[in-house]
């Protein structure tokens, strides 16, 4: 694959973080969120084993929040999403799929519930700030909406609470999964949840006084090296291997929750109002025709540009690989892909297309591990 | 400058034309609307003198279109413009800032009128399609609203007359700045409009049929030998000498049109109904503070990667650079600044810090050239 660099402008933001992880050998960008991130360091496979292993402090600044806020924020919160939030609490985090009118997704958030009257929705690749806007003009609702300078960085990996619990104290140890909480790092008190894009273990902190935020970044690797703590990001074999989903790459506003297997977070019973939830209720009666699911394929490499088509033996569509990586774990290429009903058994087989050579492969299950 | 590589990825889309420009030398890429753009061929400067004299084609699939139809399409669109559409005429473009509720922009698209109840919006750098379905939903306007698989091709530079009408036939040649037609290429309509991101001339190809759209690609380097046709792209010297803004680089969500010098699209004392209207109002009443205005640096180089602040003699804030280059034409640094207030005089002077070194600059008016 031949690398073509980055135009860097004030378009694709730098982040408060961006002098040091190039200092550090960032060796590779995405965009998201109009904003630089990360997308690997030593490579995807050494970053992997060793997120796998240690500790590793991410620039995710690009995971960006919507405030929402306000006597109706409650109201237009919910608007957004299917899945019912009439009990949450503040201090604790909702993975919570938002829906538009006609119940296809526009991002896959999390929820912060900060205050009954005061929500971060930390977002997803898609501008959720405008749809906010848009369905507050349209409904009067008494709200403010911005995107605060708030630049999370991630600590993840199995060596994670010894790094934080050193950094902030023992009784970070003891937030709850999906959990946040105030801790104090010289003086400054760093809004944190038990949370983060791996299924290593892990915290998120978000930093909201960015020259607070660089000292933390430089005393988490000061404090980090008896843990082995190395710079990271989100990582594609690991993600993929435990079936974190990416608007954008597995699931987009083309395709409904049901397909992307959110059911769970898709309230359709509960009494409170959201977006399509009639349509949904539709979709939900006559059942989808396609969703995601994984694919192993016996090969030892892909790029993925834009989604790759598999076939059955007769030539006809099984589906549409979305997301694939090599994973050193399974010694083959693994991929999210949306499969047609007909192929939905995890014994079927298909081919796809390899740089103009065809491999063959297999659905099953998600996640991989 | 050092190199990163882009991580690509099926979120970073891919346009129909990517296999091509990338065998053309393709030199780096920018990210807009989810999709890659290339930024450069044989180097921003080369380009540049290349499309001021002959012609180029540009994938530019990236300015996506929303498409908003049905009965309140006209309704809608008009609520989210600053600019009086009442009198708009089927078969023209309209550059058109959009606005939010607050007064501030969203985007600055060109708005094509397909029919009395069809619009095609084609959008800078944010999801406009979010924040057009959140004031349908709010508002229970009856329309609908999609991204069609719309990739345009750009023809720029001074013989684009000359390559199109070989294409397309002479009549191309009267079609009117602004104005956008149906045209045939081998069989297939394809709507073609005079406009486009530079001010060489020439015409934008509204693409909906890819493979279509791809033999266009390769007919318009046939045909175009004779005019010493090369690829292209929107060039960063040609289009900050010209002003041509850029959502993200030169304004942003946190700026009003005012501020932009979008004056003459701020129609606040026509009859329409549009979003920050009151609130423009007030705006224009108390005037503003800031403005963007051009600089030039007295230097050679210089990397965008965030806003560079300015200042004067007593260090006090002059405003800050968002867009620069250095510029063959010029042979200096320029750029585009939001100004404060009493530095408007165009004879006013500047420090700026470019990697560590203080530097010398003159405020002056838009465009350069």
């Amino acid at each position: 694959m031949k690398n073509f660099p980055i135009a860097k402008s004030r378009r694709l933001r730098s982040t408060p973080y961006t002098d040091r992880i190039e200092r550090q050998g960032v060796s590779s960008y995405t965009v998201y969120n109009h904003m630089l991130l990360p997308a690997s360091f030593v490579s995807a496979e050494v970053d992997y084993h060793h997120l796998k292993e240690f500790v590793q402090v991410w620039d995710v600044a690009a995971e960006r929040q919507v405030e929402i806020s306000g006597k109706d924020s409650a109201q237009l919160v919910q608007l957004m999403t299917c899945r019912d939030l009439s009990k949450s609490k503040v201090g604790k985090c909702y993975y919570a799929p938002i829906i538009d009118g006609q119940g296809n997704l526009v991002n896959d958030p999390i929820i912060n519930k900060l205050a009954e009257d005061r929500w971060w929705l930390s977002i997803a690749d898609s501008d959720v700030i405008f749809f906010a806007k848009g369905l507050a003009s349209g409904n009067k609702f008494d709200v403010d909406i911005k995107e605060p300078d708030v630049n999370i960085l991630a600590v993840q990996g199995p060596l994670s609470d010894q790094l934080m619990s050193k950094v902030f104290g023992e009784k970070i140890c003891q937030l709850k999964f999906f959990n946040f909480d105030y801790f104090e790092f010289k003086g400054v008190k760093h809004f944190i949840a038990r949370s983060g894009w791996s299924k290593q273990g892990g915290f998120e902190i978000y930093v909201e006084n960015a020259e607070a935020g660089k000292d933390l970044y430089d005393y988490l690797f000061e404090a980090g090296l008896e843990f082995n703590v190395k710079p990271g990001c989100p990582n594609l074999i690991e993600r993929i291997e435990g079936a974190l989903l990416s608007y954008g790459n597995d699931f987009d506003n083309r395709d409904n929750p049901f397909e992307a297997n959110f059911e769970k977070y898709t309230n359709l019973d509960s009494e409170v109002e959201f977006l399509g939830k009639e349509r949904l209720k539709k979709i939900r009666n006559q059942g989808v025709t396609r969703k995601l699911m994984g694919v192993k394929i016996d090969h030892n490499q892909i790029d993925m540009y834009c989604e790759k088509t598999l076939f059955d033996d007769d030539n006809n569509i099984v589906g549409f690989v979305r997301s694939a990586t090599y994973s050193p774990t399974f010694k083959k290429v693994i991929g999210i892909a949306m499969i047609n009903k007909p192929y939905w058994n995890s014994k079927n087989s298909f081919k796809i297309e390899i740089n103009e050579k065809i491999h063959l492969g297999n659905i099953c299950d998600l996640p991989f591990i």
